[in-house]
């Protein structure tokens, strides 16, 4: 997805937010958000708005000398998550569709977002997704890929909801026989998007047959990019690809084959997908179908 | 009122609106967004949030080549408010506490304010704020001070509003003796903020006993300014005043004896206030109590 000028200001106020987080000075403050201003003018518009973020974030991170911003609060969230694992667990046990119990429980987690913003109510989005229709819903291409699937592709977001994706992945390998499942998550701390760090906490290397992925986002990473032909390589050999949450919707939306499973949260993202604010999606991209 | 860090993106956020009211190239829209950000960089945060809004919209009207971005905006608040006009009369006159009503109206016309946003709903708003409770109310000071004035400076706020203005002060000379109105008007353009030429075109030279001031803010005007002696001396001098809107409030709220009349439109402002978003406001300034 392209950025759109309104995500400009959007990330300023996500600077402002970030560096709230880091410190309570606010002369502290006062230079990130300079910095922030200075680097909004020097990036590449042209990118999509996650790679914006990761300088936005860098420049954070760089200039309060924290190298993780959100790490309480993705702390925080990992254990919300965790107690909640086992009603959950149930919840999908007792459903008469497991797998659609499941993925509306992956999507509720989705909310755990502090890029989109701060202000969420997570059992409230649990009791509403489960009960609200789809505003995208490709369950049929879903289901028909999952069949003859061999291995899948989680591209994971957010701390805390990774507990929702550990249970829509169990739920997958309890219906479906898979060789692998690759679970992708950031190299560096970016907002609260999940890290190895909050992958292990949670137990997601507890899975039968998972393996991670780190990967970098925009050109200033060290390791794989997401916008290198070696991660689209890997996208283009996986069977399956699961998408999580806006910033991968963001990052990947025109490559093929992937489903994009989440929550629209901010305008931008609700009208690039035509829909509205709190509408949940499961949409396969454009490019196989 | 000091500069909130909150405000700078709220400004970017704002130099994109007017950005799109002037033109529909989204290249256009682009240059114009990244001058802001560079001009957001370089202004001097020590101010008041209304002069850096002067120094970002002067970069919009510099970069598109409009001279009032927001001129039809004003033309069609001015129109709608106009034809409100007689039944909002009616309501005043048929009120038993007349003066109390056109209060009311006037806050209620303070909704008209494409600086804090351009969703609003006039019509609701004039019922919700004839119904609800000040959450600031120096009315017994209000009254006290009028009871003795001579005169009345009153600071307007935008298009569309003056015509409720309009309503408070034909009140108020009907039932209080007035040698003279000053009525302050904005010398140049900025967001819907009520010129001269709006001011002609409702009607407000009609008053009796009326005289226009237009005052420039911050230091690059060319005539008086909102932060010169000369206008501090104008209302050193004045029995009464009152200050319209948010952007009075952000100017002046640290000088004495002006009343002022709003409705709390931003989370900035209403932090400042110690109230909630939507709560209205008689506030007698410090300086004086």
């Amino acid at each position: 997805m392209k950025v759109y000028l309104d995500c400009v200001p959007c990330l300023l106020r996500q600077a402002l937010e970030a560096a709230r987080f880091v410190t309570n000075d606010e002369k502290v403050q006062k230079k990130i958000l300079k910095k922030a201003l200075i680097g909004l003018d020097g990036v590449n518009w042209d990118t999509s708005p996650l790679e914006i973020a990761h300088v936005i974030h860098r420049i954070v991170r760089k200039e309060s000398g924290v190298d993780d911003p959100y790490r309480a609060i993705k702390r925080k969230y990992n254990d919300i998550a965790l107690k909640m694992y086992s009603n959950l667990k149930s919840m999908v046990d007792q459903s008469p569709t497991p797998l659609l119990t499941a993925l509306r429980l992956a999507i509720a987690g989705n909310i755990i977002d502090y890029g989109a913003g701060s202000n969420f109510d997570l059992d409230r989005t649990i009791l509403d997704v489960l009960e609200k229709e789809f505003k995208i819903y490709d369950l049929s291409e879903f289901m028909l890929t999952l069949k003859t699937a061999n291995n899948l592709t989680y591209l994971a977001d957010n701390a805390g909801e990774i507990v929702f994706d550990k249970i829509l992945i169990e739920t997958i390998l309890g219906e479906y026989d898979l060789d692998k499942i690759l679970f992708v998550i950031k190299d560096e701390p970016i907002i609260n998007d999940a890290t190895e760090e909050d992958a292990i906490y949670v137990g997601i290397d507890e899975i039968q047959g998972i393996e991670f992925l780190k990967v970098g986002v925009g050109v200033l990473g060290n390791g794989m990019s997401y916008s290198s032909k070696e991660f689209w390589k890997i996208l283009a050999q996986s069977d399956m690809i699961i998408g999580k949450g806006q910033g991968n919707y963001e990052s990947l939306s025109d490559r093929g084959k992937i489903f994009f499973l989440l929550m629209a949260k901010c305008p931008v993202i609700a009208k690039d997908l035509g829909v509205s604010i709190g509408d949940t999606i499961l949409k396969l991209s454009e490019g196989l179908k």
